[in-house]
């Protein structure tokens, strides 16, 4: 496997106020075209360093791309470092800065001349990278069997160039990774249940949580990542996922689309959640009808004809009063299918009996509902996410189960 | 100034799969407060890179902070690393593991007791870092003036240890950072507007926007932030929010409950998004009484009272749907004020006179009714969210305006 090292130079992302992404982004490219990203790493917007990290690693890496420090303010110093590092002077590339200049509109030249002695450089003994989205040209050399580009850190001129330059590198050409997602477990249970597979040597097996989902990376040989993929599907084959959908939403729209079921929601303390998350597909307003979002106890009894004697007895984070929200969006949404969610998010409004974190959830089908009931470890926002992705699931389990 | 390193430790970041949040989140609270980060990089889940890490920083770094691998699965190796750096034994710290335990239901623990050996040992020559959001023990240590730090990956745990065990580290002796957060402002047009400030030789000042909102931030003494602040506000006072508010929901939450109006939402594009934000705020259910998400044309003749003939007259993306919308959810869920949002997010259903990106909103106030449209550039997710950010800034400024 050939080696890739990421550098991102710049201030504003050590002191935290810009968070890097071209280095991620672009590991993701080399890693699926079946590079191996040996290092990440971001530096200061400082001579030495940007000199020292190449010695570092000239010679022990056959790509190196460096993000930023080319633009035309003082504190880029990416053009310097790289001459000082080659031991040659920098010279404007007027060819290559031209290309650039004549893509602007005249009025603009003027201003885009003065910065050609910081944009427009490059070190004699390194040849300039065309920017197809910004200004600034790129650099790149060759040294001791190690390719390096320095693009600027916009990320869309860094993006542009990247896929300008390195479209050889980034080539998909056999599938050696493949992500399998996998709904509503712990990620230490996966791993127990998913042990005969990760066990394989010739598997590289990443197991990366989110709440409510579990990507299930698998690299390999593309033989053995379809034997593995096949493998893990019949050991849990209502758990995984669809191929093609990558969230349980997707899931859900592809397959109610499919099964021409019609969807709806009651939400509480999700507050929404649920009915962001359903449309942030394309294509789901053929099947999501639309959520009712009831906060208020007077809002549930109003809108989702939830029985006052009920709210009474039982409160509104009971197993009754999720089934009677779940009833009250089918009928009101005159959809085929519903879930409702209500429950105690925190910080407050936690009792001995119904303690912080406690959510029931209902689901309506043609008539028949039911109700279960999480409690949810974590704060607010963990609960809130938590019961969101549990609601999903409990739709998507619930169309799975249905005849076409 | 003290110095700091942050590392990120694992695969799934080097292959892209992940985008690293917990480095960039600290390298902005430890820079706040003071102290210069001078490298921050992801290293891959192998004991040896980690080993050399730690040698590589270990007495030039005060401070030196680990996220990840640290985990039940089979490739998180901090532990391990760590006792071999130390050159010791790692063993189950029985007690600080079992605070973790009894905060899980009793029908948890037995699987978490099978996990102790990874997630509960601690090398002999280090101690344990209680975990307050998850069940996998830190490890802290110190060595050569340099205290280090290793916590778990997922970010509302290695968020929640940081906030614990750097308390210290993180506070804020002196404001030489001051943040202003300014609504409904373009970049490039805030950078005109508030160049007198800018222009300050004495400020450092960074610009960093985010959908709706710009976060201001300034740099310098004590006074001439507070002298900078000042000048800001009275230049755009209805911009910016109260001091003290972080988001336009928080601003919004706190000045409805001040003035005691109660709120609903009718969203259709957005989906559910504005209600979830205005949920993300605890306290929010004494003053939010629910949103109506009505994505079909029958959920908002049926749930919001619009009429058959405006919607086809008008069609649902229009000035009287988003109006009428507005009205109904303002009289179904009894509200002072509500906020309606109908748009047309994409990629489908764009027309000539009514492009993708297209929204119109509504607000309704105690019977007064308006509606105002925007035109979004971008995809389906940016549209929808800068719809929720403006929904939200429209029923910020509606709140600001009426008297107590």
């Amino acid at each position: 496997m050939k080696r890739a090292v990421l550098v991102a130079i710049g201030d504003e992302l050590l002191s935290g106020l810009r968070r890097e992404g071209n280095c991620c982004w672009l590991a993701g490219k080399l890693s699926r075209a079946g590079w191996d990203v040996i290092s990440m790493g971001v530096i200061p917007d400082d001579e030495e360093k940007i000199q020292a990290t190449l010695s570092q690693w000239i010679g022990k890496s056959e790509l190196i791309v460096m993000s930023g420090g080319l633009g035309p303010t003082h504190d880029d110093r990416t053009r310097t470092a790289v001459a000082s590092f080659l031991g040659c002077s920098l010279e404007i590339d007027r060819k290559a800065y031209d290309e650039i200049l004549f893509r602007y509109p005249p009025e603009m030249r003027k201003n885009l001349t003065r910065c050609a002695d910081s944009q427009g450089a490059v070190p004699v003994l390194a040849k300039a990278v065309h920017n197809p989205a910004g200004s600034a040209l790129g650099i790149t050399f060759t040294a001791c069997g190690s390719k390096v580009f320095t693009f600027p850190g916009v990320p869309r001129e860094f993006m542009a160039m990247a896929e300008a330059e390195l479209e050889e590198e980034m080539r998909i050409r056999e599938k050696t990774v493949c992500s399998l997602y996998i709904a509503g477990w712990a990620e230490s249970l996966l791993k127990e249940r998913l042990a005969p597979v990760i066990m394989q040597k010739d598997l590289h097996i990443s197991i990366l949580p989110s709440p409510g989902l579990v990507e299930f990376v698998i690299r390999g040989t593309p033989e053995r990542i379809a034997a593995a993929e096949r493998e893990v599907r019949e050991l849990m084959p209502t758990d995984c996922l669809p191929s093609g959908a990558r969230s349980i939403s997707e899931a859900i729209i592809s397959q109610a689309l499919q099964k021409k079921i019609t969807i709806a929601c009651a939400e509480s303390c999700t507050g929404g959640m649920i009915g962001m998350e359903l449309t942030s597909v394309p294509g789901s307003s053929s099947v999501f009808l639309g959520s009712a979002v009831c906060y208020s106890n007077q809002a549930k009894k109003k809108i989702l004809f939830v029985d006052d004697s009920l709210l009474e007895k039982y409160g509104a984070v009971s197993s009754r009063c999720a089934q009677s929200m779940a009833d009250g969006a089918c009928r009101i949404f005159e959809a085929d299918l519903a879930v409702s969610v209500t429950g105690i998010a925190g910080p407050g409004g936690g009792t001995t009996e119904k303690p912080v974190g406690t959510v029931w959830f209902g689901v309506s089908y043609r008539g028949k509902t039911e109700a279960v009931k999480s409690i949810f470890p974590g704060d607010r926002e963990t609960v809130r996410i938590r019961s969101a992705m549990k609601a999903l699931d409990i739709l998507r389990r619930k169309i799975a189960e249905t005849g076409e």
